[in-house]
């Protein structure tokens, strides 16, 4: 019989004890900040329809959709089969997408404005690599329901308050919004489908500096001289909310920004600052107003993000509903927590209790069980005959103490633990 | 523009956050239990490579996989693609062959026994019918390492203590073992070929009864005549612990079974019970040793089972190595705790901050989080010109109590709240 090879699936992982326990109290933290602050926990399938995830703005992540097989009889593959066609079903990609058709079947059931919490894996066929994985876990709050700003200021506020709650000081949560950048390119002669791939390079700010970014807008748009490409990418880069009113005559739209900005920052007391950003983008094209986006510290990648999107429950609802969302990236977060080393308090104590087969068992059980009462937890543990190994193994794992069935009366501690 | 469908993928559904409030609380019982009796949660990925599932035992369970499209230049469709051609990664049908793969994968980081808790979901692609999905949760312990009638006393002790302490009472747990049911068949003449048919038909007799089974018999092996077919199920049907030692001569596995049976029933205090039930059969193939599965009051179908898996290791791993497992049907306890209008235990109280977007919102917030610093959960809503309908609602909706910000010092109790 041949051995199969015992690797998980390329671009997924195991995780493993202690990995676990350091991700589930980081999920217990975000789950009770965003429940504290009203939030209703929700859960939808990591299936969906395939039709409605092509049919979907995803961007880049269509391009890495897993999609499931028909089955039965409606499996009918030919030479020229698409995926499409042999496919119904496909994996989620994000949180987002799923809670617009969830809000559209379930709206009679649900008051307005709704506010969601939703914690899943969603899976993206990317390319793999360091801190990247093909299925990883999304914190996902949405507010379904309220077109004002009160719903950005709202999110952007308890997400600042779970980051903190998880020990995150000094991160910055950068801000722009849709409907400036779109006024400020359209001002600028770009067409409605030029924007996005304008977008695309303008993005790429922080990466390739404004020399890179012009020369890029230069090479993509043949009518675009290398002067206008470099006053652009420079009005772009020095753009304030006071400018950004001025060159677009969106008012509205800035002074709601700046109530986003004021209102967070005050909040916060100096814990994380929100700030403009005017070369923000966020790739998704489902946005329509405010976006958001988490950096901190060193990492070149971002903690979280997210935006309003009022055109995306349209499609699977006769009704537009208004609607915005941030997610956190929890493998990201957990990626720095491991990386600095940083523990979760945990005050939890572990005793292994060591006990025989030929031990009265039910007798054995009922310790057990007594201290677990008492709030200890319990590592039930065959006595073998190298007794001195298993104890210092067990002191090695991290136990509290141990007790021996039969001989101790109480749990002793080890001595390493003793204070 | 079309609109979509809202509806879930068939046979998956979207969790309303009722339901989710419940859910998430009895899952926090059962991992809290388990964890306090010292086992440890990991986690391994939905997806697994196609040949490790389709190479599993996994019975009827293979003939419901969810398989997933090859991507890229791999994707080579032909008119007589098989789907096994075509897709490189199924989902997971359960959590055990999961947990098989990911100890090989692991072992050098893992002690022995290895006790280890899953929670997650698995993936069927069922006929749809009430209270079975095609994608639902389940939640596993099992212990690596133990081969020993002691990993089966503490996996069936806690998963009853898990199920008492999300106020089950009354529940049955039956245990059976392979190895008594296998010598008990194979002395009555059949082959190791035939006795999996036949377990699948013994399988029935709490639904067809001795004569349903007993005529399925006579039918599917012809060398059987009524007379012995009736014989044998009469004989399976009466069998106790003493006669299948006596008719196979298994007297070690008799009498493990005995001590699971005696010692879960004195530890169990009377609150539920363990018996021997010789028809139990499970259907999955990779069982070798004792089998469980709990029955609780009027529901006809089983709440949890599992069973002692010692080859499965040694198909992703060099060496052999045992291991049992107990596997709880999340959904089906969800079911009952709402069919039988069950609550488990919530003292939270929600209250409902109403505010106006030209209020100062930093002291809005601030107004929040010292709320919730106190421990009480605050929904933040904009006031609107119907406030009286408005208050109604959140009354209604099962609030504690509401409090006006700027009008207001302390929130107010709802008079249906004060006690």
């Amino acid at each position: 019989m041949s051995v199969h090879s015992a690797r998980p699936v390329r671009g997924t992982r195991d995780i493993l004890p202690e990995e676990m326990a350091l991700r589930n109290r980081a999920e217990q933290i975000i789950s009770d900040t965003y429940r504290a602050a009203g939030f209703e926990q929700i859960e939808t399938p990591a299936l969906e329809d395939i039709d409605l995830l092509l049919g979907s703005e995803g961007g880049e992540n269509l391009k890495m959709l897993f999609t499931i097989l028909k089955r039965g009889d409606k499996f009918r593959p030919a030479e020229d089969s698409e995926p499409k066609d042999l496919c119904d079903i496909g994996l989620r990609f994000d949180l987002t997408l799923p809670l617009s058709r969830y809000f559209s079947a379930n709206k009679e059931k649900l008051a307005l404005p709704f506010k969601a919490v939703q914690i899943g894996n969603v899976f993206r066929a990317e390319r793999p690599q360091k801190g990247r994985f093909r299925s990883f876990k999304q914190c996902d709050i949405d507010i379904i329901g309220d077109p004002s700003i009160g719903a950005e200021i709202e999110l952007v506020h308890t997400t600042g308050e779970a980051l903190k709650a998880l020990g995150f000081t000094d991160f910055t949560i950068k801000v722009n919004d849709r409907k400036l950048l779109n006024a400020f390119l359209g001002n600028k002669g770009f067409t409605d489908e030029q924007i996005p791939s304008v977008c695309i390079v303008l993005d790429k700010l922080d990466k390739i500096g404004q020399d890179g970014v012009a020369a890029e807008l230069t090479e993509k748009f043949e009518d675009l001289s290398a002067e206008e490409a470099a006053a652009l990418v420079a009005e772009a880069a020095q753009m304030t909310l006071d400018t950004a009113a001025q060159a677009t005559g969106l008012d509205d739209a800035a002074s709601d920004l700046k109530l986003l900005i004021d209102t967070t920052n005050a909040a916060a007391g100096g814990a994380y600052q929100a700030v403009f950003d005017f070369s923000l983008i966020r790739g998704m094209g489902y946005y329509t107003g405010p976006v958001f986006e988490v950096s901190y510290g060193p990492y070149g990648y971002s903690v979280g993000g997210g935006g309003r999107y009022d055109e995306m429950i349209g499609k699977t609802s006769k009704q537009s509903v208004p609607a915005v969302g941030f997610s956190i990236g929890f493998e990201r977060i957990i990626g720095i927590l491991e990386d600095e080393g940083r523990k979760i308090s945990d005050d939890e104590q572990t005793f292994v209790l060591f006990y025989d087969l030929k031990d009265d068992l039910p007798a054995v059980l009922a310790a057990s069980d007594g201290l677990k009462a008492e709030g200890k937890r319990v590592v039930l543990t065959q006595k073998k005959k190298k007794f001195g190994n298993q104890l210092k193994h067990a002191e090695e794992s991290g136990a509290a103490g141990f007790m021996v069935f039969g001989r101790d009366e109480e749990p002793k501690l080890f001595e390493s633990k003793e204070s």
